[in-house]
């Protein structure tokens, strides 16, 4: 007698019609892997300062793999921790003007820990409603109560903090990625400071780019050191390398030691990464102009594309952000600029909270004038109709 | 007239509080930086293979930060994809017998990803007691019902799955970074299958330690490629890198890639990490001995040390773990391996989840006996009054 055997179940059926739904919507994302030289010319990348490819970076990297290996080889409590880190964090700290820091695999795993570790049950979280992934997910994780405000509303903020009695945190970027616009990092401060909440803001596209030589969007605004104040970033983008730090208090930063989850259960931050980084931050330290050239390339962008009739943000540090007709357009957009010779960045749902698709450009600082002209001309010649306003 | 001006709050006084009780403890967690060269015996790393400094390694690092530069720049979905990190996908699925992978900035936020992106509001995940902390993070993220069962439990997990319509998920470490035993994968598995679940199985401790050649648990149990099978893992531990992957169905990649957002708002892995894993898994391939040496140093060092009345848990993979009567022994113990020249890992409240305390041995493929013989005599003469059974 034959026996019957159920047909296997293909358990990952559901991820089909998913897949189906992003299809008809246009909206399906694939990896496109770069050759090491691309002839693109490069506006889409984080590379604020164009350092990820300087010698001097690449040299950091180089030694530390050679004196350090190739990995941490364990959670910086055990024997993830090196000298080179304590380095980093040392000089890192002291250029942004913070008591001490706290150097992480990423930045995304930087806002965990901070968000997550200065909160918890029973405590109020406020967050701004531009803020980055990695800050969402922190409040996620962190049991508190959120209270999610208007981008940018100070107003709502100092109402929210108001309503709660015992320990409080307000969280934002300093400049949000999608527009490239800042937060009103004075009165959110102002706001905290009346109210006696922390305030933790997420500089990830202000270091380098904001403030004296770079110094950062929080020493711009006279709050980097101040006691009730942390910062976190990315040592992904203006320092051109891997990795997120916490800066705050010395008391703040053991208590993360302690702690954060995403710190203590977490391998330390490669030898390479931690001295690309490092290189990264003294020729900062040394050429502070670069921040000031992101911001002119910045503005020079801007202003030649809105007076060609396109729609953007005014940029705050070094992202420009052009407002696209929709998804497919942006794509296509996108797609005939990497066409022509130009790589921008292509923001589409679900990675734009008000669903507006946008390119999005990054000012290098390292851009020649010709340079800035030749992107410009391409922007302008493969806008799509309905891209400029009439 | 004066005017009384509040005196500042400081928004931090509770971790003052905090800090005593940690105190008051003995909880106290400092970092202690390491010079680029130690005169310590290691056995506290988690470089299974010895690999983090053999010359290959580090040459992998070194190549690809001259080749592709200091960070990867973007999101992997913009700029952060290099060709780089394809040829690592490829090889590494190939090796562990899946159809695709997926390479994270880490470990973490693999772990994150995959528990996030299979699972969701309505489902439901089934999580074993012991699993590391970024799959429990993972699990908080979900929002899907999340049910923890006693660790290595098959009946609970088979029961729980039972009592849910809908799509489910068990996750499990393959190999418990705690005690080092193995979870039991095959009836997991088999529990998956009857109910119609998918398994997520972390193979950080498994990968180049246990299977053929070091092709992890999962290859070791048949299971590697099955249909509803995904695993996740680290660069950072046997492969001597940074950086996290998972593996399993291209469709479940496909997905991972438009949907986890670990993957979406991070910067991809750095070139070095990228290039020194690459290194460490063509290593891996061509000396399969390396894997079996890693076992066979672990079940020396079991032997020795119970042989000679110490408690430890029989290790299923290169995790030796050995019980201490407290955590202030525990501590101390650690403390007095050092001081003779020894490097062990300590495992104490709040990272272990039975509040037991331990000493933490792993078992790198490269000790020699000499050095095991070494180690092994420390670790007995510092032995606290209460670590021997009677
Ligand atoms: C505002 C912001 N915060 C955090 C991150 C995460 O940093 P990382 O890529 O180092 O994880 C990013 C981008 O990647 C970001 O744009
Ligand atoms: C079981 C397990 N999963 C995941 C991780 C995280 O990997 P990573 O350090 O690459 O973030 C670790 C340790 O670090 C681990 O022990």
């Amino acid at each position: 007698m034959l026996q019957h055997l159920p047909e296997p179940v293909d358990v990952f059926a559901w991820i089909d019609e998913a897949e189906g739904a992003r299809e008809r919507a246009g909206l399906v994302r694939t990896l496109r892997p770069r050759p090491a030289s691309s002839p693109l010319l490069d506006l889409a990348s984080n590379d604020y300062l164009g350092l990820s490819r300087h010698p001097e970076v690449v040299a950091g990297a180089v030694r530390a793999a050679e004196r350090w290996g190739g990995g941490a080889t364990g959670s910086r409590l055990v024997t993830g921790t090196t000298e080179l880190h304590a380095t980093l964090e040392r000089e890192l700290a002291a250029f942004c003007g913070f008591e001490a820091a706290l150097v992480l695999s990423s930045g995304y795993a930087a806002n965990l820990a901070a968000v997550t570790a200065l909160s918890g049950r029973g405590t109020l979280v406020v967050s701004d409603a531009g803020n980055h992934a990695s800050i969402v997910d922190g409040c996620r994780l962190s049991r508190a109560d959120v209270g999610v405000i208007a981008h940018g509303d100070v107003d709502a903020a100092r109402k929210t903090l108001a309503g709660h009695e015992g320990r409080a945190l307000l969280v934002s970027d300093s400049v949000f990625s999608v527009d490239g616009d800042a937060a009103p990092l004075a009165g959110y401060a102002a706001a905290c400071r009346d109210e006696g909440a922390a305030l933790v803001v997420d500089d990830a596209h202000g270091l380098g780019v904001l403030g004296e030589g770079g110094r950062g969007a929080l020493h711009a605004t006279g709050l980097a050191g101040a006691p009730g104040v942390v910062a976190t970033m990315t040592l992904s983008k203006s320092l051109g390398s891997q990795g997120g730090a916490v800066l705050g208090p010395a008391k703040v930063i053991r208590h993360l030691v302690n702690t954060a989850r995403t710190f203590i259960f977490d391998t330390g931050l490669a030898p390479a990464a931690t001295g690309a980084a490092l290189a990264g931050l003294r020729l900062l330290a040394r050429e502070p102009e670069r921040a000031a050239r992101a911001r002119e390339v910045a503005a020079l962008l801007y202003g030649r594309l809105t007076a060609s009739g396109l729609t953007a943000a005014r940029p705050d540090a070094a992202v420009v952000s052009v407002r696209a007709p929709s998804a497919s357009a942006a794509l296509r957009w996108a797609a005939d600029c990497r066409e022509a010779g130009l790589s921008v960045g292509c923001f589409r749902p679900p990675s734009v909270p008000d669903g507006i698709s946008r390119l999005r450009l990054t000012a290098r600082a390292d851009l020649t004038g010709d340079e800035i002209s030749r992107a410009v001309a391409v922007i302008l010649r493969t806008a799509p109709a309905g891209a400029t306003d009439h």
